[in-house]
């Protein structure tokens, strides 16, 4: 039977081996990403419930992989409910896929592989046959479609940099986030394996996804990674060691305005004083064109306690802090977006219009 | 006895209350910085061995503070020399001074005060003299003095900054560093004494002097601070919430160029792309006049295993790390350096001459 085979969602090459989440043996294996670097913990979700309280907790994190992890959320609640009851599965099932979507409630791609996973089921015409195939087929084709999405933008982002010396990159863009093989990290594995440039990642304040996930997971892959403080990013470009900073993205808007991981403007700053170049690495979907500028995404701002309290335990302490997650780069800032349609240079509402299609 | 009382090194006001060191009671009481702020643990070092070791395992930190702290060892060694034999005391504290020049090598206030307690004794004159009193008060002036010299520096600052609304500001150069009082952080003390403004400070990595000294001393004294990640500083600048950087230095190369604290270029490229203005607030001990430009200070790399340690522990990681601790903030983009001597705007080897005298 199909669920009980050890099926790996794609065969990886030799500078892509890590996976946030598989499909194996009827379960989902999620790589539990609280404890990297010190710890590798796998943890074995057989329900949506489980998957759900997964997402919550942050086992699994970025954009791409929870809408994956969601996708087989619901196949393992179809699972139970049609066991359960043949009959009145579709029906029993909605209650799961309502707490899956609640799990992480802003994550854009959580809502579209659920509305994605939904359509499969509505489209389900003789209700008595066994639903689990195709379901599965349905969310191990969503996962694989990332990874492909990946690997396109990760080579259409290397053909420009070809000949390059030293890249930089922010946060974790790669396959902890995302399906596999990741965006702007994906472009990286991309590179390298053409070939040998010097990467930089940037620790990632204050969550340290640099320092506790980027790096861990090139070192997965022999890729050699230098870790640096985010603050030394500017006087690193000034030396000359690298050419271009590869970041992801969080919402583009339809004028190229990129929201990004904090320290990202900063960095696209830097590197138009430094002639340094700034790509930016995303699926298109992405992109929000429904959004006019930059202007029109609202930053989410995280507790203050992210940055004081690992120094303030003093409950009478004072000291606050502001702590946006993200910030937003102007176009005019960044040289080129690398989609999976494509690679926009000079990136504006005109020049982006073809990847509306 | 002089050793006897309990000196205050300054009358301390409503903004400045803290202080690293304090001759007491014919010792010298450390505020131990290791510790802080989750601990606020003061040691007594009535040695010159116990002074040196405050210095080398970093209780003492900041370059005027460590001079200072040296200063006062020299009367401890003398204190007991002359104890011993009131007769040899001169031959016998060379020993001791030799320990406290050897307790942190590089830092040039340390052997600027040695230096010159070393002079003060040689010039005593009758030697079956005590030698304590002269001493005492060579020490305790040299700390009254920097004391003064930030205050001067302070007020200085403060009338250029009048109006301002915000200001950033990183690492610490405060009371914890100094004497007292603090360079850039002394700046900002006598902005806020005249008009209230809103006052960020960086974590500053990898070592967090911001979170954790900064934050703490401007709580102390109840100027309220925001911390913010170092990444989110040019965000900060975009918002249009600060209008002025200021921060230390530690070294000024004739023409203006400025060693400080890895960060610093970085903000001083944001701030100039937001028309932010940036303050170097110093003594003129800090100018290196023999140093031409920036290009001939040596920049320290520290260990890679600040960045690294915190999470890769396993001992068969590979991940390394570029730890610069300073950068080189180019002359032209500060706006202004200020000294005990007055403000220099637009710094250049022309403009800074007048500091030499």
């Amino acid at each position: 039977m199909l669920l009980e085979e050890n099926i790996s969602s794609s065969p990886k090459n030799k500078w892509d081996t890590v996976r946030a989440l598989e499909w194996c043996n009827g379960a989902v294996r999620v790589l539990d990403q609280r404890y990297l670097p010190t710890e590798i913990r796998y943890e074995v979700c057989a329900s949506a419930h489980s998957i759900a309280q997964a997402i919550a907790s942050m086992q699994v994190r970025g954009a791409p992989a929870i809408g994956i992890a969601a996708a087989y959320g619901v196949v393992l609640a179809v699972q139970q409910r049609y066991l359960e009851n043949p009959a009145t599965w579709k029906t029993a099932v909605q209650s799961d896929i309502a707490e899956l979507a609640l799990s992480r409630p802003t994550a854009v791609n959580l809502a579209w592989a659920l509305s994605l996973m939904r359509q499969e089921i509505e489209q389900m015409a003789h209700k008595d046959d066994d639903p689990l195939p195709s379901l599965l087929k349905a969310a191990l084709s969503l996962h694989e479609t990332d990874i492909t999405t990946n690997h396109t933008i990760g080579e259409c982002g290397a053909d420009i940099l070809q000949g390059v010396r030293g890249v930089l990159t922010h946060c974790n863009t790669g396959s902890l986030a995302t399906g596999g093989y990741g965006t702007a990290l994906g472009v990286i594995r991309s590179i390298y394996g053409r070939q040998k440039c010097s990467v930089f990642a940037t620790e990632t304040r204050p969550w340290q996804q640099g320092s506790r996930l980027t790096a861990w997971e090139l070192e997965q892959d022999a890729i050699p990674v230098t870790l640096i403080a985010d603050s030394a990013a500017a006087y690193l470009m000034k030396l000359g060691k690298v050419q271009w900073i590869i970041v992801g993205a969080d919402r583009i808007a339809a004028n190229g305005d990129t929201a990004n991981k904090i320290g990202t403007y900063a960095l696209a700053v830097a590197a138009r004083q430094h002639g340094v170049k700034c790509m930016i690495a995303a699926p298109t979907s992405t992109f929000d064109w429904n959004t006019e500028s930059g202007q029109g995404i609202c930053i989410e701002e995280r507790d203050a306690r992210e940055l004081v309290n690992a120094y303030f335990l003093r409950t009478d302490s004072h000291v606050t802090a502001w702590n946006p997650v993200f910030d937003v780069t102007p176009a005019e800032l960044i040289d080129v977006i690398v989609t999976e349609k494509g690679a926009i240079f000079h990136p504006n509402r005109n020049t982006l219009h073809a990847l509306q299609k």
